[in-house]
């Protein structure tokens, strides 16, 4: 299932899940609508409780709200664009009529990783860190696909990192690596925007990494059964069509497994938690002449089976705030 | 006022304030009753709306919440340990009687500043930085004056930093610094426990910073008010009760305003965000002998006018998560 947190007019970011017809449904009002059909009492209560429209919440609710959530899209596919849920509310959408922002808006954590890739270690020379390195993003600076990547005022040197993401599905303590996978909800495109001179002038990377719309993500969570191997997912990005990373899941340093358990004994992992596993060679900063992007570029990342995440830089004198 | 988040039996934390008679008094249940002697309708209703139980929604209500609790503490003041809220709960305690949290314990973010101190440059001859430097802690740290520091498995180097710490208390961005006091809700007490080995090893200090309980606070944040000039406080720091920190925030190199300003320009200031402002001299690592903690220990900070924080460090092999 590919889930996605989409307006539509006036109403507040929604759960919805992105059909192969790239039509995007309510989850919410679609496992009401399914309940109502079946003559379930109490069904907007229930579908509240199992299908909350909120990413994270719905996550916490383990694999009874994932049966549930399939429950619903199966009940609604073959519905119209006309068709209304139980309680009369639009339920389904065609892609263009709604906008859609980061697949996890609410995540305790945002876990990003640093020299994790073979071939950025090949490419700099920089050592191979001996344990995960992390540092933090702020949720600030999640956005989704139509979101623009707001250039600040601060720096001189925006770059671009492309990333895969997973997202923890489960609470985890101590996990073991052979059960790692156990915790996974899902996977992401994950877009590590980094502002160069401040994170060189700061040593501590994390003002270069959080500013406002610096973590791009989407356009949709793709659950794990979707992606049997992560391990081996083509990562590329392009800037205004050029390419400039071309890479691989093989070249990870530190795998998804070996992540989630590095991380589950440091503290808990919580649903919702996002982990951005790090970035594969051709960096900005790093090419002759730099490649740093420019207000009106346009940053898209494909990964394998994660759909393609494409956005428009912005100054952000243009940003009201 | 000093405010704290309480737990009494089998409530769950909730908001109270701390009486010149070390009492604490649950603000929420306070100013309910206050409303329904005045003979107001929908007191509890109005109460959730104005003094919430949590301390961050507090924080977002602004002025009209501060003046709510003070109306609420007013009211209660006189009264003895068995009179009951007009809904007939305990809202009296004594300070044994209960166990307090984080005072801010749901914050967007943890905001912690490197090499802050004058006197810490003195003492390690580490250049000054250009821009304030800042790091992140997740907030499985928090964690109270009731609570345990745990020594976590994957450290031999547990150290401690003593620091003021300021909670924003209302929505801003790109703050002057000449209005930036008007954005801070008050003050605590915040000891950044740090696993050296790890910040060392990792060069991100982030996983060295961010173990759970690695960031006791309080006993209490304590309202702007009450502290005229946050610049001018003795901050403290005993291990076994031997004097192991002894300086002042004059020696702070980017003092509260100028860093209220800074942060602004990088995103928007939330209600609750913490800012832990650095820790000057007399880091355990920096010691000969080094002054690292071991399990039994008791680490102590005192800093002027917001009291004591103690906490115990016990082995993270007797925790159960």
């Amino acid at each position: 299932m590919k889930l996605v947190m989409y307006q539509f007019g006036e109403r507040d970011y929604r759960l919805g899940a992105v059909t192969n017809e790239e039509r995007v449904v309510d989850l919410n009002y679609a496992y009401e609508t399914h309940l109502t059909r079946k003559g379930v009492q109490r069904a907007k209560e229930l579908a509240q409780a199992l299908v909350p429209p909120d990413s994270v919440e719905f996550l916490s609710g383990g694999g009874r709200s994932w049966e549930a959530a399939r429950a619903a899209l199966d009940e609604v596919q073959d519905f119209s664009l006309e068709d209304l849920s139980s309680s009369g509310k639009r339920l389904i959408f065609q892609r263009s009529e709604v906008k859609l922002g980061a697949p996890v808006q609410n995540p305790m954590r945002i876990v990003c990783l640093s020299h994790n890739y073979h071939d950025f270690i090949r490419e700099t020379g920089l050592p191979i860190p001996p344990e995960p390195r992390i540092f933090a993003k702020y949720k600030n600076a999640l956005c989704g696909p139509d979101d623009p990547i707001i250039y600040p005022r601060m720096t001189q040197c925006l770059g671009y990192e492309a990333e895969l993401a997973f997202v923890i599905g489960k609470k985890g303590r101590n996990v073991p690596v052979e059960k790692a996978f156990d915790y996974v909800a899902g996977y992401m495109i994950f877009n590590d925007v980094s502002a160069s001179d401040l994170t060189a002038l700061d040593k501590q990377v994390v003002r270069g990494k959080t500013f406002d719309n610096f973590a791009p993500c989407g356009p949709y969570l793709v659950s794990r059964d979707e992606i049997p191997d992560p391990g081996n997912l083509d990562v590329k990005l392009w800037v205004n069509g050029r390419l400039l990373q071309d890479s691989n899941t093989r070249e990870l340093i530190y795998d998804v497994p070996t992540l989630v358990s590095f991380l589950s004994r440091i503290f808990t992992l919580q649903p919702g938690d996002i982990v951005a596993t790090g970035t594969p060679g051709g960096l900005a900063k790093d090419r002759k002449p730099p490649t740093y992007m420019q207000v009106g570029d346009i940053c898209t990342i494909e990964i394998t089976g994660l759909g393609r995440l494409s956005n428009k830089i912005v100054a952000e004198e243009d940003i009201s705030f």
